[in-house]
């Protein structure tokens, strides 16, 4: 692949998020154009492809692997879609960047990193914080010494679930709802990638509050211990409307604090505390998603990894299905050395 | 007893927070005079008393209790000591306001305020928070419904113990060391008191990293359930130079952020934040621990309770206890609910 060849980008789910952020974020990459969609409902699926100037619309998943335009995929289905649909794109040879959680199980996910890697495709995971400058900056200075050895950290991501998204997430544990699967996989990966460090184990507590049913949890205050052994404490809610969000490194010798960091938006800030004072940190924002899409054409073109890749994808989902697993038990989990 | 008697004061323990607060906050009040002083060290009780103008200093408890001026005690030990003390206080008739936490078991708490009720003294427990115009307010804007029912709470009280300080908290299991029983123990009595709800769970994860030896914990990180629902993290540490200290409550329709609250000086600022904006809380700062000597000058004139009781330093107790066994156990600990 070389610059001056379109890429074709197919939709497998014509979902909220794909509308919201990552039509524009591939039409921001020049060479990459939005070619296909696919929905189970074919009326959805054309009014998608009207509303948002995509040359095809499809109702199943072969059709639109089998369209030559499209030479990657973007899936944004429920989760419990996500497996089967990248192992078809695998053996259909497509690159695949599929949403977070990657799938229910960690074993799920494994399977589609392998058979990706089999195929020879590239498989990245839409973990976007990652892409914002603050917690690429925030990594920076970890890895800079700025606060000292790093010990604890807080992520602040209890937040309200727009009317609009108060569907599946909220009673459908099947599709992989509640909140530990949509916000507590978001804050660990978030983790993984400042401290450049793994979560061992994780204790936890959730609460249903006002809107999950089924069993699904609504609130989440977890405790995750890091290998180089950092304790986080995070805070993932839906029900939660004036919080605001953050990320805290507190070190021997420095704390960074973030504010308004766990966001889709490029906003927020950064300040660093230490002797001598508070200095707030100069950031360049970038859209999120725009800069995830552009990692992932280069790794496609074989320039190197996507912001999260696949491994990072299960990982981190590991991580997030031991915290639900120690809600549900009251005993702490250990988050398994997986063989990646 | 009346205004015009005065009330006499023994301190039990020469010790810093004596010497840095109590003294003075005793001899705010009118009528009120701290009479005489008793350590196990003469030497020690000597110097205490000619550099505080006590008059009378003791080397044994039997001595300090004996003394007609000392009608009540202050209890200021390290912990191990603090149930034989306060026993042999109620015996001798003498009203105790004991240092948290109040002993190192919850057995060994209840015959403390069991002693004191059979004696017909008042015990208080030195939970100085409650007495902060910020954690009142806090209270007060909770019981409105200022924020709606509440969710979740966050405590963070990590915090550099100063090196003047360092000292058994960093070694003596046995005296109740580490920064649960040190730091906790106030973080969940705030809790109970802001939220009017008791503690019934507790997950929690600790770390040694720096200063704590013989086992103990130099940081923690913990999420306790209330029995209104409401789930609680708590961090605390004294490891950690730069990270402020603050309290949150979250509710369904606002927020309340305090900062710079979790001291023992009268300092800090509440902020609410709700629909239509955020509101800086006007506040009457005024001494904490002069504050809880006033209402404990008043309960042993008969005139209500204590800002703290007895009662209160065993419920808080238990669950610090709950919260360390939490940590060495990995499993979820429940709170028993005492018989009080």
């Amino acid at each position: 692949m070389n610059g001056k060849q379109q890429i074709g980008w197919g939709l497998i789910g014509a979902s909220t998020i794909a509308r919201e952020f990552m039509v524009d974020a591939i039409r921001a990459q020049a060479g990459h154009e939005v070619v296909a969609v696919m929905s189970s409902s074919a009326e959805r699926a054309r009014q998608f492809a009207a509303e948002n100037r995509i040359a095809a619309a499809f109702d199943s998943l072969e059709a639109l692997l089998a369209d030559p335009a499209v030479q990657v995929v973007y899936v944004s289905t429920t989760n419990e879609l996500h497996r089967a649909q990248v192992l078809a794109a695998a053996r259909a040879g497509k690159h695949v960047l599929c949403e977070k959680p990657l799938a229910l199980s960690v074993s799920d996910a494994l399977d589609m990193v392998r058979a990706c890697d089999a195929a020879g495709v590239v498989l990245a995971t839409n973990h976007h914080l990652r892409n914002a400058a603050t917690h690429r900056k925030l990594r920076e200075l970890v890895r800079a010494g700025a606060i000292g050895r790093p010990l604890f950290a807080r992520v602040f991501h209890a937040v309200y679930l727009p009317p609009h998204l108060q569907g599946w997430r909220l009673d459908k544990p099947a599709a992989g709802g509640g909140v530990i699967l949509d916000i507590t996989v978001h804050d660990i990966d978030t983790l993984r990638f400042i401290l450049d460090a793994e979560p061992v184990e994780a204790v936890g507590m959730s609460q249903a509050a006002a809107m999950a049913k089924q069993g699904l949890e609504d609130g989440a205050m977890s405790v995750v211990r890091f290998d180089n052994g950092v304790l986080a404490q995070l805070h993932d809610a839906f029900t939660v409307r004036h919080a605001g969000t953050g990320i805290e490194i507190h070190g021997e010798s420095g704390s960074l604090i973030g504010r308004d960091v766990m966001t889709q938006r490029p906003i927020g800030e950064i300040v660093l505390r230490r002797e001598g004072g508070e200095e707030r940190i100069a950031l360049q924002h970038e859209g999120l998603y725009e800069r995830g899409v552009a990692s992932f054409g280069v790794a496609i073109g074989g320039g190197g990894e996507p912001a999260a890749t696949g491994r990072d994808g299960v990982r981190s989902l590991a991580a997030a299905i031991a915290v639900a697993e120690a809600c549900r038990s009251g005993s702490a989990v250990r988050i398994p050395d997986l063989p990646l």
